[in-house]
């Protein structure tokens, strides 16, 4: 049987047993290990993006586990292989992939939220959407390869190079990812975060930790810098605070990263962007590319996922985790789908 | 004698003769032939620079004209030859420098705003920021290199490419020149602008010219670039919807170049930024390559300056000709300074 975890809406989940649904062609089944709660599964379970998600759905984007089944068609994947998912699948034929910008497609079907995802024992999904893992990476590890994915393509876009200085606003899940595969470039890297749990892992991660409530940023990074400022910052906070310091902190030529979503417009201080000719780079998940690193980062421990995991729960307690995460000091909680045995 | 154009406040000039300043080493003197003014010159003479600019103040930095005298230790350089200047004068030891962005330079003196200008007979220069004109170059043409400059700067750092489609919004002198060197690279431009004498001269030089107050542009867009949004938009209007149309003209990886100032924050819809996977680009002045390119662009006729002039003042009526500029449909107004004799 295959057990699955609904959201029904107002964050109420449903836990049902049903049967596993069966490969088609160029599909395969995965019994699922391991799946991540992301902060977009947390905007799903609070009812804000109900618009777009049909119910009952089996959300979860960010997942590891082992083939069970291929489909008529599927080569290069066995039964019993470690994969995980880029969850993304594309159109191929609007102006977007047309470009080479499949990620961005213009009617991205993106898996987990606009079609079934992972909280589930048996996950069935197009071959194509697999990434390999090797033998050896921890299948709990593993379901953190997406958010590093997506902090590996932030700071693809933000081309930043062995000694610059980077400054992270922000250090939730995915600003703590940023900031140490930020680290594995060479730069020089400051975290600034109002939390002073979350302020301390990214401390315990190597990471400097600033507090921007009781510390002046701008003198800091002035002097950390040698009065050139930074030269590059992602905003993860989300906040209208970050998107103002980020402008303050950045060196002539900096780049801000808008990692956070902002659902409304924010006052963005142009005159910076052009007396310090400022670049201001939108990112959006991730490329294969992206993918390919994130898996060999976390595998040779470069990007230590293990300090993120704070909690694992069985899928049956998928509520439960839901509420603590929202309320509590959880930074990863992953669902133990089972299929790690 | 050296007569010169004095702002003294409150939109007032008075015109008044001295003796020439001889050049001091390294320094030339220049006999002006003819001097633009900017929109910059515009704000100054408006007062709203009175902070910045030291009065009374010769201004004017988009000029022509021959070297009259050559300073101890200058080379390179003959009496007669024709030249302009780039109005940046940097300190070659902050940290933009030392990163090699001398053109802004974080204690940057503009010639003709932090320094005497050329709204003179007789200016005189150090030797380092002169740039040579080509003999059989009109020195009234060549009064426009410096703000066709500003537009291959604004155009080379949007990274246009031939096939790409450009949006400029705003055509006022930098819009329109910032249409024609697009034009340059094989892009196909539109133009947007409300006063229809403008919108008419930018048809005039073969840029498709819209009304966005009854076009509905992103539709317009839409259609010529068969729904995928276009690749870069200039923002020369500085205004707050400006800057909302550039963000929605946008395709996925598209650049918006910030090319107007805009003084005050300007709320930036960030979410679509991040859904496309936006760039915002601040530009500012010019670099010595951009110079180069444009004196190259103006002489072979490429970007046409002489349809912008509309008008040739002698240096005696300075003050008629800012104010026609701030109230009429002048687009470029030149002061002869009488140096093309």
């Amino acid at each position: 049987m295959n057990r699955s975890a609904y959201y029904v809406g107002d964050q109420t989940f449903v836990v049902k047993e049903a049967d596993p649904v069966p490969p088609g062609p160029g599909q395969v089944r995965i019994e699922v290990a391991y799946t991540g709660i992301c902060g977009t599964d947390l905007h799903i379970a609070h009812g804000a993006m109900d618009q777009r998600v049909q119910r009952p759905a089996v959300i979860g984007h960010e997942m590891s586990g082992r083939i069970a089944e291929l489909g008529a068609g599927v080569e290069g994947h066995r039964v019993g292989d470690p994969v995980t998912v880029m969850p993304l699948d594309w159109c191929g034929d609007c102006p977007a992939c047309r470009a080479g910008h499949t990620h961005i497609c213009h009617r991205l079907n993106f898996v987990g939220i606009d079609s079934p995802g992972a909280m589930q024992q048996s996950w069935t999904v197009p071959a194509r959407i697999l990434v390999p893992l090797p033998e050896g990476l921890s299948l709990a590890h593993a379901a953190l390869v997406e958010p590093t994915a997506v902090a590996v393509h932030d700071v693809r876009r933000s081309r930043l190079a062995a000694g610059e200085h980077a400054v992270v606003i922000g250090a939730g899940p995915v600003g703590l990812l940023i900031g140490t595969v930020a680290r594995t470039t060479g730069a020089q890297v400051t975290v600034l975060e109002l939390d002073p749990r979350r302020r301390q892992l990214a401390a315990d991660l190597g990471l400097s930790a600033v507090d921007p409530a009781t510390v002046d940023v701008a003198g800091y990074v002035h002097e950390v810098t040698g009065g050139a400022g930074a030269e590059v910052v992602y905003e993860v906070s989300g906040s209208a605070a970050g998107v103002r310091t980020a402008t303050d902190l950045l060196a002539v030529r900096g780049r801000l990263v808008v990692v956070a979503i902002h659902p409304a417009p924010r006052e963005v201080d142009l005159h910076r962007i052009f007396w310090r000719e400022l670049e201001v780079i939108g990112v959006r998940v991730y490329e294969r590319a992206d993918y390919v690193e994130a898996v060999r980062l976390v595998h040779g421990g470069q990007v230590p996922v293990d300090r993120l995991i704070s909690r694992i729960v069985p899928l049956t307690e998928v509520a439960q985790a839901f509420e603590a995460l929202a309320t509590g000091g959880d930074v990863k909680v992953l669902i133990d789908c089972g299929g790690d045995a």
